[in-house]
């Protein structure tokens, strides 16, 4: 396995010449200077590669393990996340007045992706307490802040979310976790939470989890749900530790892959806790951290393929096995090296292709989430929350198949374990799994995003489409571009019409194509970003400003997106056109 | 998870309503009357369930492990295998020359679906040995055969397949491997391979390997390379086991998958060896096995797939979440099961028509290889030697994908380890790459099996197509099977046309579309399987005869098949004609 290289020079790309950030109008965006971004990223790649990195495969084969009530954490973790504190990374995008750096949201995407690429697993500790930070900072009273973020923010104390129970994941409603209230204003929390990620573990003082429990008055299904802030220790007045909180850690999952991270069972046996925001509307101040958690998702789809890439892309070429059959690329040598071989390359750019476009996606994604929060811009909110279920899905399902592909090229090698390519593929099948499974992703983009606010996010993303090939049409140089962007977009409105005429009739017939719709959708707006990047590397080689072999290879791998993935739209619209008779007509017995 | 039911109602669906194979003129098939095949499919299945199955969750945790020089299979293993030998399973489609019992590859093939899908890392053990017995059958002397094949059909002694070295897999024109010709017309065989299933193990007297090393005098490359028999007891004229020979386990693989199954370093040194079949065509004897071998991957592929199937299926009925949104079917419940959800169904449907359209593709499959077997018929030969590549690559991509979309069924479920979907993905996975990997069986399908025989083969495929489709198009109940399939045909002619137009000017754009080719190939033949089950649950339900609830059932599922999945072929065939320069043109250092 060749080192983790963090991909900066993409990053500097996409961060000032496709989205030019320190020239857009948002607080904080002006001191994105290209020199400034450079030296985060610069930083963030070396902790990447040298400290997260090298704990990536002994995490994986040394697990976690529960001795008497305690996780232990693999071997070096503990010093790894010191090491990450002390620097000041999980304090990035935090908000200054709890010791947060306060830089902007994008940075801390473009950060977490490295961490991500270098071990999924550590970084999955520190992202789950920014998840619960932002709860907290989002619902939480001026007491409540002041006691936690300024821990969490420096991760001398993490966090969780605590949704799931044995019986019910997706539908929270069956929920029966307990909050009875006490005459002090706290509640008392009694009930069972399972897949609980980084729920216990030996690497801070202290871990405040939020449950979401059913309390006295809020009548059936989600709406009697609550969210409660429930400290491992209780915190005194004075913010020094106190009595330990009846929450314990009942086991821990033994898991396909993420073996460094701490799944856990929490028992809550009338644990303490306090109300975070209003009363059975504890649904929406989860959603403030699970669509904060969805993104974090999708990135980690492409981050793992990213890391995968990389190293199949290295093995791909110091493999010697066969000719080429044009020509012997490497004549002194037994054979050519696997990359002069079409298939493998083939292999090769779905994977570069697939993940320096999800890498653009969400970066854009990350403006928007900043546009929305710093500049409080409702339709870049419409957008970003349109967008959501396609990040989490599309960048997952792809990533994850990337990453079976990265571990084709590897052949038999790929398969044996200390190798590190079968690492990947089983650490990246989790993020198709939580934080929603992908068919609830597409549940929400069909069944909830596409209508939401009368169309207008949809309709914005259609215009910019549309904006951008009229914008561009004039340059032949982009024909390969924009032609396939615009037949991927006009089957993603075909299918948004089918769905409009035939969803009204019966809902089935838009459910049974929203995993289509989600995929289509996907590639749609990774063409938009391949047409983006190429106008950009196009305007830096007229410009002669960049590295013309960095600008012309962006120029040919997005052309090879446009023509060997996009097509794919053509035939998800074709399976959602079939309508849901097909999917819904097989009797129960029959199957 | 629930028992593994073994899917007798549809094996002979297909044996006797869609292959009619007692009234198919081959040697051997007019015995296999309905009667017969279900007795044998009946008592398959109890050992399946009920041997096999129970072993293949436990079997995966405990793994294979190597203690001086012994490799342990897991607990149970060795009393199953006896429980296996003894009842005859392992001699059913044998020669009865040498104690087998006679009876068609295509009842082997139903039995071995059963087998792989209760235990695939367990029949690896008894797989094997069939390959290396037909090997031997094929190219041994009488001597040879005498000796051997009565042991290899009772699986006393078992075998293997020695292809891989460290640094050659797929261009075996780099082993290293060396065979010194004896003064006693025996070799010494001196080299490392690796990868050898069942290479060593405590569930058989003698272990008979068979080894592919370069003889003096053959020349470079693939030329040089014999096929020798190295036993791992030398075996003494009356039959009895004499010296251990100078073959040695070097260590065993930790893998992704296939715990159960031990995959072994072997140290040859000095190893007595016989040569099989003529000095320097050991190529052309090893593809003896490979050919059967892939096949019998291709059917890893999807009996995995039908495991997986079962048991997501049973939990789409058992776990209850969400209210299906045209009205609840459990209003007594708190919830409706998984399987009311579009959704679900959509992943449910792709795994069973996938499922059951390559067993129907396989065992087709099977009575074309008796058939060339059995009755020297060459254009069976010609047929199968094509569809050889499509039956490993397709079905072994597809098996995992489905696989995979099981495992989403079980949600965060089906992430851990113990409910037993990701077993099925783990060891599935390795079906793509063992036994030619399948970038290797899309150039095989382009590069050599397309044009083999003047294009015979692929010809007769499409008027096979052609006329069936003139046939039944007088029946307007098919026209949602031939309207597909016609399309697709088209496809798969116009891609194989854009092959010959543009390869021979540059074989890239041949070889960059190899891959979809394949998987356009194996829809459309999966498509033709459907076409042809549909065609014979009209005419049972015409007749009256068979059950109206699994024909019914056949004919949606078809539909399903032919609706959502056949369409994909277009998208295979725009990419195909996108070409070789759009993946050749990046250079090396630009990925």
């Amino acid at each position: 396995m060749p080192p983790y290289n963090a991909p900066v020079q993409d990053m500097q790309f996409l961060l000032h010449d496709v989205l030019g950030v320190s020239g857009q109008d948002i607080a904080g965006y002006r001191d994105l200077e290209a020199s400034f971004t450079a030296a985060v990223l610069e930083e963030a790649g070396k902790v990447a590669r040298d400290i997260l990195a090298p704990l990536n495969a002994s995490g994986d084969r040394e697990g976690c393990r529960l001795e008497n009530g305690v996780v232990r954490t693999p071997a070096g973790f503990k010093a790894a996340f010191e090491a990450v504190k002390q620097s000041g990374w999980t304090a990035l995008d935090c908000d200054p007045d709890y010791g947060g750096q306060g830089l902007p949201y994008i940075m801390g995407t473009a950060v977490g992706e490295m961490f991500v690429s270098a071990n999924m697993a550590f970084n999955m500790y520190q992202g789950l307490t920014h998840g619960a930070y932002s709860a907290i900072h989002a619902h939480g009273t001026s007491a409540q802040k002041a006691t936690y973020l300024p821990k969490m923010v420096s991760c001398d104390w993490t966090g969780t979310m605590n949704l799931t129970e044995p019986h019910c994941g997706t539908d929270l409603g069956l929920m029966r976790t307990r909050a009875e209230p006490q005459t002090d204003g706290s509640y008392k929390i009694t009930g069972t939470k399972i897949f609980i990620s980084a729920g216990e573990h030996d690497l801070a003082e202290n871990i405040i989890h939020l449950v979401l429990a059913k309390a006295p008055g809020g009548g059936e299904g989600t709406k009697g749900i609550s969210l409660f802030i429930v400290p491992k220790f209780l915190v005194n007045d004075d913010g020094s530790l106190g009595a330990r909180n009846g929450v314990a850690v009942g086991s821990i999952e033994n898991k396909m892959g993420i073996h460094g991270n701490a799944t856990c069972l929490m028992n809550y046996d009338g644990a303490t806790g306090y109300l975070l925001g209003e009363l059975h509307k504890g649904m929406r101040a989860m959603f403030t951290m699970m669509n904060e958690a969805r993104i974090g998702v999708g990135l980690q789809g492409y981050a793992v393929a990213e890391a995968a890439y990389q190293a199949s892309l290295a093995y791909a070429k110091d493999r010697l096995q066969g000719r080429d059959v044009t020509g012997t690329k490497n004549p002194s040598g037994p054979a050519d090296a696997l990359i002069v071989h079409p298939d493998i390359r083939r292999n090769l750019l779905e994977q570069k292709s697939f993940v320096e476009g999800a890498r653009a996606l969400t970066f854009w994604g990350a403006t928007l989430i900043d546009r929305a929060a710093r500049s409080k811009d409702a339709s870049a909110e419409g957008l970003i929350s349109l967008l959501t279920p396609v990040i989490k899905g599309f960048l997952t399902d792809k990533g994850f198949e990337m990453a079976v592909q990265a571990q084709q090229i590897w052949g038999g090698h790929g398969y044996i374990e200390d190798n590190g390519a079968a690492q990947f593929v089983r650490d990246g099948r989790i993020a198709q799994i939580y934080e929603g499974a992908n068919g609830i992703q597409a549940l929400d983009l069909v069944g909830r995003k596409l209508a939401a606010d009368g169309g207008k996010p949809i309709m914005a993303l259609f215009e910019m489409v549309k904006g951008f090939i009229k914008d561009n049409e004039g340059d032949a140089r982009m024909a390969p571009f924009l032609g396939p962007l615009k037949a991927a977009s006009k089957d993603v409105q075909a299918g948004a019409m089918y769905f409009m005429e035939h969803g009204l009739k019966n809902p089935n017939n838009a459910l049974a194509g929203a995993y289509d719709f989600m995929h289509m959708m996907g590639h749609t707006v990774l063409g938009l970003m391949w047409a983006r990047m190429a106008k950009t590397a196009y305007a830096g080689l007229d410009a002669g400003t960049g590295e013309a072999a960095f600008l012309n290879g962006k120029i040919i791998t997005g052309q090879f997106y446009m023509a060997r993935c996009l097509p794919a739209t053509a035939v998800h619209l074709a399976r959602i056109k079939t309508g849901g008779d097909v999917v819904m007509s097989l009797p129960e017995a029959a199957f």
